[in-house]
């Protein structure tokens, strides 16, 4: 049986019909014409979409973690050191993609629910005088505990200590879902995926490289073929890819960009801010609060609520995918058992996000927590009703 | 941009992704023996959900207008005399098409929001004598109104009256949703079409047709040959069809069954009921009524609620379109502005009635009618919730 | 499994991707402002594909007879008489609906294999001095025979004697695919379905009605409520139906409208031409005949292909059938056994129609017939080949 | 415009509508119960299909490209010397693979056309008595050439020198459309991706490893994350991922193993040979010759045509992708504009094959070759029709 009721997980996100058929496309060959026709406009609407004039974007068939190996291994050599904060389950796993490349981790290990550090950032910066730090690394939005760190604040960081670190950052759950300004943050490699706020199936590895990165890639010794920026920037400048194209992902890419600056990318984030703000509302209504407990640290993409001293959070995500055959994402790592997490980015409406609400709620009741049926779904509503509504055209 | 919400309009009504994908087929040689393999198990199929042994079952490319011209044309002949209650807008219109095709139509006026009256019908019965009236006409499921008649009652008026006259149903919003029990309630030709509990597009009209009705064809008289059911038979029984069949439609009727049955059509009815009785329970928590006033009337697949006195309801229909595209159906005939209508039929989740509940609440408080935001939801979520879930699992 | 190759039936036809996906959307309120918005082109764009500016166009969910059936019931009463001729199996079917409906028909019996006689209709409009023909019916195409019919001709015939009577034209397997002029040919009623030069599945009966058959509307007495043009047109002014409309073949429509004429109405004549060619010289090179044999009444839709003598043509159409999985037509009626047919109709490429003559040929080796392996297939490439090529663009 | 003829390259390959409709699936959670449901097959598919009985399979969300890099980097440690012959673009691209990691590449240069030479290699591993080669590299089928070296021959070369190296074989192009044997040829890595004899869009690296490749990792010391084989392995084994698994075409390789089993892998194996062997009758027929030129190598998944000398054989590709829009594989390497190749894997039928087999003598005959147009078709069709149907029943 196909779900009928839409998914509540921070990605994949729910897939619009558009893009299904867009991507459900019979074989063409990716040596004709017809593929250089296709990515160009693909690579170009990624450079307006993550903000950036100068850098270079490309895209590898892999996933958000083959996104990350692309940077290390291009862009850094085994032994180098790179500066790191530790504050959610994505932020873990890229410490520890990096060691496995036999890179120098320099761990801050901070709360999670808390965003990267930018002020101890600065302190560590400052005090690398050798400038032995390669790299910083920052996850825009902690899908484990949906954080939305201030890269600007690290940018800042960066510059207070004239330090000539490259600055990577992962957007895999913010990028076309939160504003991302790569230029004007000063990024140097970017990264996301193709299943968040694309609204496409996983995939693609999405890749903003700036001018910077591509000098320090000269120097970098990491070894790397499938993953190589370099040779494929070569070949895309050729209109072709060193091995065989995603082609139906690419195809699928292209409508997904049409659509989002169809919708206006400015429109697209003001929807993601009022869903995700009904949402907030319902969960203090519910008398909980969220793992980002900071306001303006609140993520637009997805709300990890916490759960009662005691009870253990997952089970309102079984409960509710048994039940109610509707999908949450359970608390990962250290916020595991501790938190539910209720994703609403991507292909998303108010009315659609109402439905999430009304379930979360029934499962919290189900289970003995002390919530009220229709208060969350209220708050929402009263939210949504007088906010401007999502009434987007996109054009197909 | 294709819709994110599911729609509550009663019928045509969501379609499943199963079945959207069966009917997108390639062409297919219909005078090839794969087409009687495909028709074959479809008539049989409907005769279980009719719940007929005897009665034979056919489709037209046509839609449940054109079951009722089939079933007109077929039976009857011009002159003819027959029995019908006008109690909304889809009685009123096949009265209307009987006029047309010059039958004699006794009718009785009865309340919109009342059933067939099937004893002012065993009245009338009783009192022709001389069996002129050939025919009596139901509407299973008024879809204006959403009223259920009681067609046992019908079918014991004419026992009790000793009457012969036919008994003509139609079951277009009913069938497949609501009990339908063509051979123990004595249906003479039911009618329905394929997009409301078969849950496919429009483009097929479905009828029963029982022995009795098979001998009564012989006598009519009405011109027909795109409708004739005698020469459908015929094709039929050889495997074919008089003329270009609308395969594809055919083909997902075949899977609609299959998916009927895999979740029992017993538990489709109480899917149906459930989904129906929340939407009812959040009807009554806004203060509001339905125009089926009567609960043992009430339909499972539509709910008419009627709107404070000098309020048109068909704002709210126009408001939710616009401001949360989302469709509800409005009101029509002698009812329309005074209700509109929830269609809770077909493709139907609890978590989808929701986010219908929840935006008829917004549109409602939107135009400023006196109902609390979360209290529908509220109510319609504690019966959900309390109920047997409508977990069930369809075999693609 | 779902069929790898293409069909050569004479209809329904291929269907383009492009197509099937426009066909297979989710349901919309078809009572919202959408649905005009989608009727209104289409029927402006079916005036454009009939060649009419002053007549009206529109469509029932039905087929081809269907639309036979609205024309015949619209436009005459019981005990009228018409003219027509019987020359293939589609004008021998449309003589048994016009007797079913009580019309007088004077059938002109001509060889299948042979258009509407013009000269004789002339004779006969020209001896009935008080005009009791009301109506002359032709089969542009006789899908049949593969016999394209002079429908100018017919006019003329009409026009030379002076005679007032309607000119109803079956287009089914012509409009579309082979020029139509409703208003230079003075044609009051064109007949057609979605399911051949449209491209599209089963399901929808087109027609366009002049301005003198909407005025002989007036006076008919035949019977009609589901075929009621007039009520239809009415509805249709106000952007509606008076039934449930079939939405998703609507869709379906406006699309293949947009295709049709983005490759350029003269362009798609011209392809069916140098495909029809093809095959009629491969046909030749086998030492074969059409049943159609002058040329220039040969259609461009489909080929009947002439076995010889004593050779059970049918045999043809199943071997392929079984062995090579592809689908040609069999004879019907008169030509049953005598003729197969190739259909080269509606989405169709030079490429696609070569595997079909190559299968021919195999099916044809495989039964002893004595025709040579290639043979039909290089006289094919050879036209193909030098012709101008099928090279268009299709704007979804 | 979306294509209407297939394509005739070798890979991606044409894909059935049942693999299309498959991976067109909404999201589901893939941390819930339904994603191992959904891998567990797959990988016990994968055995049957590598016939396997002890090596384990496993997926990433890459390209063969990335199976190779997988290969590499999990076996082998940056120093270590493989064996290796180039004999075609993509045993050359392999070779570059491993520099690039820095393994000791020890190349075996033999002609393009010719397989990989296992005499040659028993010869070296015979005077290797120090076992310093690690592994032996062959291109099972290499695209390039259309040539199909002999595995078991290689590992005989390795068996009789008594020699302890890794057989690592890319089967990209041969696998799940020519026999394959992992255990009975002693194969440690297999390797193939999802767009060719799975007949899915690219996006999957297949990979099959023994146990004796399973002790090598061990040891081996190549960085490695995103494609780490033992932490793939682990997270498999707990029914996960360990980052997003691509869903979606996972669920069409479910679908993809199920059809070549219905239709029997002899069966699959046979049909390939079968239509392979038509388009090489073709060849001869035309007077042409196949870059492989000896018979017991030759590919029955791609045709490398060779031209006459002067000529630019990607004149032909460009010619039929323009004038007839059907693509063909151009020459690369050392042979491009020498040969043009056919592919004739995955989704294909004979009758699909006859159309590219007319398409390019078509072409042949546009630029001036001395080819007759219909010679190749009839050689192909001569095969066909006396040999066994390709008649097969997938079972969706």
């Amino acid at each position: 049986m196909i779900p009928q009721n839409p998914v509540f997980i921070p990605g994949p996100t729910n897939i619009p019909d558009e893009l299904r058929r867009e991507i459900d496309f019979p074989t063409i060959d990716h040596r004709s014409s017809v593929f250089p026709e296709m990515l160009g406009p693909v690579l170009k609407g990624l450079q307006r979409i993550l903000k950036t004039e100068i850098g270079r974007t490309l895209v590898f068939p892999a996933t958000g973690t083959g996104a990350w190996e692309a940077a290390v291994t291009n862009m850094l050599s085994p032994g180098d050191k790179v500066l790191a904060a530790r504050h959610g389950m994505f932020s873990h796993r890229w410490i520890d993609l990096c060691r496995r490349h036999r890179l120098d981790v320099e761990v801050v290990e901070e709360s999670w629910g808390k965003p990267a550090p930018a002020d101890q950032f600065e302190r560590i910066l400052a005090g690398d005088k050798a400038h032995a730090i390669r790299a910083v690394l920052v996850t825009h939005n902690e899908t484990a505990t949906g954080v939305r760190s201030d890269v600007a604040a690290v940018r800042k960081a960066l510059d207070s200590a004239n330090h000539p670190a490259l600055l990577l950052v992962d957007g895999v759950s913010s990028i076309a879902s939160m504003d991302f300004r790569m230029d004007e943050w000063g990024v140097d490699i970017a990264i996301t995926g193709s299943q968040k706020g694309f609204m496409l199936p996983p995939g693609l590895a999405i890749l903003g490289v700036s001018e910077k990165a591509l000098d320090a890639m000269e120097a970098a010794t990491g070894p790397r073929c499938f993953f190589d920026i370099g040779e494929m920037l070569k070949s895309n400048a050729n209109g072709g890819f060193p091995y065989t194209p995603p082609v139906n992902l690419i195809r699928g890419l292209a409508l997904s960009i049409r659509m989002l600056e169809s919708e206006g990318l400015h429109n697209v984030f003001a929807r993601h801010f009022r869903i995700a703000e009904g949402a907030r509302r319902a969960v203090r209504a519910w008398g909980l609060g969220l793992c980002a407990t900071e306001t303006r640290y609140q993520s637009d993409t997805v709300s990890a609520v916490v759960t009662p001293a005691g009870f253990d959070a997952t089970r309102i995500v079984n409960h509710a995918a048994e039940k109610y055959k509707v999908a949450f994402g359970v608390g990962l790592g250290d916020v595991a058992g501790k938190v539910f997490r209720i994703g609403h980015l991507g292909s998303m409406t108010d009315v659609m996000a109402l439905s999430g609400i009304a379930t979360a709620e029934m499962a919290m009741v189900d289970l003995g927590l002390p919530v009220r049926l229709g208060a969350g779904v209220a708050a929402a509503q009263e939210f949504y009703r007088a906010s401007e509504s999502d009434v987007h055209a996109w054009a197909a």
